[in-house]
């Protein structure tokens, strides 16, 4: 809806109810996280049109297709888009990925998800949603074509020799031959290798399945945590699981989501905390929670708490990591419906939390050095205002502590930006021994436009 | 490979080998368009990687994404994509060229194709590609879909009622519903419906079935014509069976493709047409014109003219339209086939001449005032001097003679500049007559930029 990630959002006096499908309002995002030399610009996405026309803006412009607008009218920030692995082809995927990371000179993330819900799956030919589990053995056959399909051309094949007529060399050619469970792919790629390799991978899933993916492909990971506590643990648990999966733990980045709602005091920050929550319609939230929890409509009352015979997390082939959350959430903080939905408002289920400047710059410095982040996930509860104030309020703290660099320097692509060394292409007979990019000892911050 | 139409533009001193991937080379040929005041930039595609990289410079970025980059580098100029019905889900594809019809202002295009060729197919999970008839009815129904899901939001209804906290009319949602041979979308796109109502439809197909295809859908048509005559009879054709189809033959504009090698006295421009002929590399058109004709490797010979027991039209299921046309153009001339790739190698088929700026206006308003275009596709044999040559000495003499608008005057969509009428929501129900957008007494010029 792209006027925050706080759902009554677009009800400020400030906010333009029509941001979500103007390239304007997404250029200005832009800059504005350009200016604070962010990382990069994230897209989140889902290919279904959810029953919220009535409650909020809604749709979303294709995340590839608007990036893409945004690289030509911007020079450094990353630009992440998600797409499914259930519903595309690899070969016309990894093709577009390629385009944006060529068209954007190296600045292209891609965001892998699997895709819940049966209502993405009925536009897709599906009666209803595939397992989880078979979401996720899908999404990886997707990934092993796609690195296949962009390892597909080696790097110095073009010799562009006009005298001779000859512009490659065909041997450097590697078709793809895939034959797979869910895919068969034959061909090469029509897209010459990208200036990154391949598009930086970025996930997303925090479940079991989630976390053995993005161990084995993820280089950046993003996810909800509440506590301090919590993130140390799947901080240290997926750099683990990393390794383990014969990997550099340094290699995956992991990225929390915050909600930061900035005040010149704490008092303010509170009282516009308030004026958010007081535009939240409650039946509305009633009714996604119902269906996040897969509950009959009419099953939950708001000042009662969640009831205690919910399934497990293994019974939901959803969104599993993002249930298990929220039913935690209201447990551990015994949460009445209208309380957790007054807390999910802000950023579903992301830390959400009002402050000073100095408060949000503690906090981040306190995930930071305390070995539950890499960096952050900034989702302003109002956009683009909360994210003006995060960057002229918040930015001069963590550049003044050290956290944040100071200016972006020279160009570099994403995956440098994150200290990250560009893939070899396995194909390659002579592979040029990527320099180690020097571990950023700063934090990474990024911004999320849209979910 | 967009050093220009010509397969040994590439090899000219002045040509960019690495133009093709290069988005800054788009924007250059899209600005040169747009000061020609040029109707659209047409980008050819197909899912694939031909064996040609030892050729010539090869593969391509994916259109739909190249063109949202050059939308925010121009304003007035029309961006039409190719995109394939037999290897694209609908809502994914509708959603994209959505997408760049909000982006772009209402200046989308889509160049429906089936995608011949088994090369293509095996990117995508088949053995072999379709036959021809299946593409044309899995294209049909690719459409019947499309067209469902831009029409599933209607035009007005967004309220955004700030005070009541209700952004739109959930009654005005329409859901596509649609269960069918090849497809079974349930959801409404998740995407506003566009300014143009939906992206203008285009269609290049010239066999049996292209034609009827285009006479019930397409609203331009870009087509390959050797003769005056040809393109008279193509345009009747066209015109009638769109009537037949209960439709406005108006709204169908016929655009044949012209690759005009401009010089300022007709010697010079033959000269320079002798110059790419020279770095034709025979060979390699041997190869690529046994594939087209589904011939095995070694049966030509060049200095030969074609056999006589070709298989008929209908015994291919590949391009057919264009099997005929190279056909009839070898055996109606009694070329051999080297005079045949000569002929070809400038523009696949297109009608190719060299001459003067006034000779080549000439033609145009030959063929323009004779009842054979609407308007001209224009592809220059060498990109990007020969389309600046193009707009510096054609366009002035198109221009003098009324046959061309002099400014783009206020901003419109590409169908406005069509002159073709915005289409009406099928689900409105008090649906806004559209005004009839006036005729114009002018022809169309478009560019291709890629092939």
């Amino acid at each position: 809806m792209n006027t925050g990630h706080h759902e009554a959002s677009w009800r400020l006096p400030e906010s333009d109810p029509y941001a979500h499908v103007e390239t304007a309002h997404y250029v200005r995002l832009a800059r504005i996280a350009e200016r604070g030399t962010f990382d990069s610009l994230f897209l989140a996405d889902g290919p279904v049109l959810f029953n919220s026309v009535g409650q909020r803006p809604s749709g979303a412009l294709e995340p590839i297709t608007l990036l893409t607008a945004l690289a030509t009218a911007t020079e450094h920030i990353g630009l992440i888009a998600t797409a499914s692995t259930s519903y595309n082809s690899p070969y016309n995927l990894a093709r577009r990925l390629a385009s944006l990371d060529h068209i954007s000179g190296g600045r292209a993330g891609w965001n892998i998800v699997t895709t819940a819900g049966a209502e993405a799956a009925r536009n897709f030919g599906l009666e209803d949603e595939p397992a989880h589990a078979t979401r996720y053995e899908r999404a990886a056959e997707f990934l092993d074509v796609a690195l296949k399909l962009w390892d597909s051309w080696e790097d110095d094949l073009v010799v562009a020799d006009k005298a001779a007529g000859v512009w490659g060399d065909p041997g450097k050619i590697h078709p793809a031959r895939h034959k797979g469970t869910y895919f068969s792919v034959e061909g090469a790629l029509n897209v010459p290798r990208t200036p990154q390799g391949h598009p930086l991978l970025v996930q997303a899933g925090s479940s079991e399945d989630g976390r053995r993916f993005a161990a084995r492909y993820a280089e950046a990971v993003f996810t909800a945590q509440q506590t301090l506590a919590g993130a140390q643990k799947f901080y240290a648990s997926l750099k683990s699981l990393t390794g383990r999966a014969g990997r550099n733990p340094d290699h995956v980045k992991v990225l929390p989501g915050i909600v930061p709602v900035v005040g010149s005091t704490e008092a303010e920050a509170r009282a516009h905390e308030r004026v958010l929550e007081d535009h939240i319609v409650y039946e509305h939230g009633l009714n996604r929670l119902e269906h996040l929890l897969r509950l009959e409509p009419g099953t939950l009352a708001l000042d009662a708490p969640l009831p205690d015979d919910l399934p497990p997390e293994s019974a939901i082939e959803g969104a599993k990591s993002r249930y298990t959350l929220v039913v935690e959430l209201a447990r551990s903080e015994r949460l009445t419906v209208r309380e957790l939905i007054g807390r999910l408002g802000g950023g579903r289920g992301h830390l959400t939390f009002a402050g000073t400047p100095e408060q949000v710059a503690g906090t981040i410095e306190e995930w930071f050095r305390g070995g539950a982040a890499d960096g952050f996930n900034i989702m302003p509860a109002v956009l683009p205002s909360g994210l003006g104030l995060f960057v002229d309020h918040v930015v001069p703290i963590l550049r003044e502590r050290g956290l944040l660099r100071r200016e972006y320097g020279p160009r570099q692509t994403l995956r440098e930006r994150y200290g990250l060394p560009r893939p070899a292409n396995r194909y390659a007979t002579a592979p040029t021994v990527p320099a180690p990019a020097p571990a950023p000892a700063t934090a990474s911050v990024n911004a999320t436009a849209l979910a």
